[in-house]
């Protein structure tokens, strides 16, 4: 893994981003000089996936503290209320922003020199995303503890859907990262990452990182869920989560469920790998979760090149729900939850 | 539909193709002059669908009866067998050329002149075009009734996979001839077409072919089936086959038996449409069906433009096999099977 670039690094006091647009094909990386630059780079989708952009909002806040010359309370604010709007869907980047709001104004409290909070800052952005990487790493081992229960030792063919890898979540990742720990400790004999239409995360995002780590991998369509799974080519599915409900009904990338059902159809294991940062107790079940629909523009083109005549249209749903029934197990920090019901899951919480 | 261009004309003695590799975006017609360019028309393909490459092979031989100025039999039977050689896997092809090779030794065992012949190939061309109309109508007629029975007389809400129009068949297609033939007799509200990845032929030919008649239709990814049946946007999918055995299970483009898994999930019936041509009772069930594994590069690439880094690989069956347990009914010009089993499917022959 030495060849790999993180998505976001703090280096020299400087803030460096690689421009997930243009992934696999140019590693562009982004010197963020300034709050107005951070804020286009959530914007604008330089980089992507929850934790990242949380990380990316409060690393914004530092590049602030090092690049005003003239700092004070009110400027700390302004830029925090400012980058909470880069992207208004994101939960993480309003959730990591206001945490370090609150650290500062109890640090504001008891001194009043505001440039002593830039270390207090720079501390608390590197413990999260140590944290993160721990928090990824306790689930990838709970993911392969469950496997050899199944499986033995014997190296396995995985499958993945979207892009759930450090490209995400800066460190480790939660899916994919089970599958790059699974390749660490040998236990990997081939991915199949299905494309993921019509943003083709599968096809962009995680082929790159499944090429940075060296595991051997193919690319598949989500048309081809049937053919692998009928001919036994895959021996467990992990994707992650965008949300995970009371009764353990998840919502994530389009077609997790419909690979669901198939697992389902043909036995083949499907877990859930996600932070408790996903899990939402206020709804009960997956059919309360909203479902954001995308432009149609995604559909209608690929790589930039339009498919269809002008005159149609497109549907294009970015999520869907996948029933707790298909799940057959969750990962997250806190443990697994195995079988996935609503009285499982008030053990995890 | 009357701005409908179709793929295969005959007129004025000269023969036309739509070129199917520039759709939906341009328009263009090649005129076919010779054997030579007819047998690259359906190598390049120019032309594809298995029943429209049979068309074309019979109509190139026809152009060889207006193109040569002297013309003899072991010359037509050299180009038919240059012909038949255009595309291995399409059985047509073979199929209705060796119709044609018989039709000529026949024409000479009573008429030493062989351009008399031309009158009667024609004549046949023209038939056999004339009889897959026929045959698709009665598909379409029986597929009509059946959605009577299930719905009333309420527009409805089909989905489709791949291309079965005209395009595929010459005149009005299969499962995509169902669809057309509803939407004249005023009962179809909306069509949900799969894009069916990697070579798009739902997003640029199925598309294409809905907006030539004007059918309300919106594309989807194949991911999202689970998010539109679970919905309920869908009363019922239509698709095609290129090969149905003895006991029902049938192959068609890959991505039809997932649909399928995710159809019974969810009760919406899933119904196959084909004429007795794809009907193949020498082997006993789907698993003896060998499935064509395409280039890689189909995967790697959308529209022209390359998705996946340069070390990824791809895999790429074209097709899948569907089990009869998961289809409705399957239609065809002898009739429904409903239910689909190998003793229903014996009183089709």
């Amino acid at each position: 893994m030495n060849n790999q670039i993180p998505p976001l690094e703090w280096k020299n006091s400087k803030l460096f981003l690689l421009d997930q647009r243009k992934l696999p094909h140019e590693e562009i990386i982004h010197e963020i000089k300034n709050v107005e630059e951070a804020y286009l780079a959530i914007k604008d989708m330089i980089v992507r996936g929850a934790p990242l952009i949380g990380f990316t909002g409060i690393y914004g806040l530092l590049v602030y503290m090092y690049s005003e010359s003239n700092i004070t309370k009110d400027g700390f604010l302004k830029a925090a209320s400012y980058l909470k709007t880069a992207r208004p869907t994101a939960v993480n980047l309003v959730f990591e922003i206001e945490i370090v709001e609150k650290m500062l104004l109890s640090h504001l409290e008891t001194n009043k020199e505001i440039s002593l909070f830039r270390d207090i800052l720079e501390n608390h952005c590197s413990e999260q995303m140590k944290l993160l990487f721990e928090k990824n790493l306790k689930m990838a081992k709970l993911a392969s503890e469950e496997l050899k229960e199944l499986y033995g030792d014997r190296p396995l063919n995985l499958m993945t859907l979207c892009n759930t890898g450090y490209l995400a979540c800066g460190p480790m990742g939660t899916a994919l990262g089970v599958i790059s720990y699974m390749n660490d400790i040998g236990r990997v004999n081939h991915v199949y990452a299905s494309e993921t239409r019509p943003y083709l995360q599968g096809g962009r995002l995680t082929a790159y990182e499944l090429s940075k780590h060296k595991i051997n991998h193919s690319l598949v369509v989500e048309g081809s869920f049937s053919h692998l799974l009928k001919n036994k080519m895959v021996d467990a599915v992990f994707i992650g989560a965008d949300r995970i409900v009371s009764n353990g009904d998840t919502a994530n990338k389009v077609g997790s469920s419909t690979l669901s059902i198939v697992c389902k159809h043909y036995g083949i294991p499907f877990y859930v790998v996600a932070p408790l940062s996903s899990f939402d107790f206020d709804l009960k079940t997956g059919d309360e979760i909203e479902i954001e629909l995308r432009p149609e523009d995604e559909v209608l083109t690929a790589m930039g090149t339009r498919i269809a005549p002008l005159e149609s249209r497109a549907f294009n749903p970015s999520f869907d729900v996948t029933d707790h029934d298909f799940i057959t197990a969750i990962f997250c920090e806190n443990g697994k939850v195995k079988p996935v019901n609503e009285d499982t899951m008030k053990g995890i919480q």
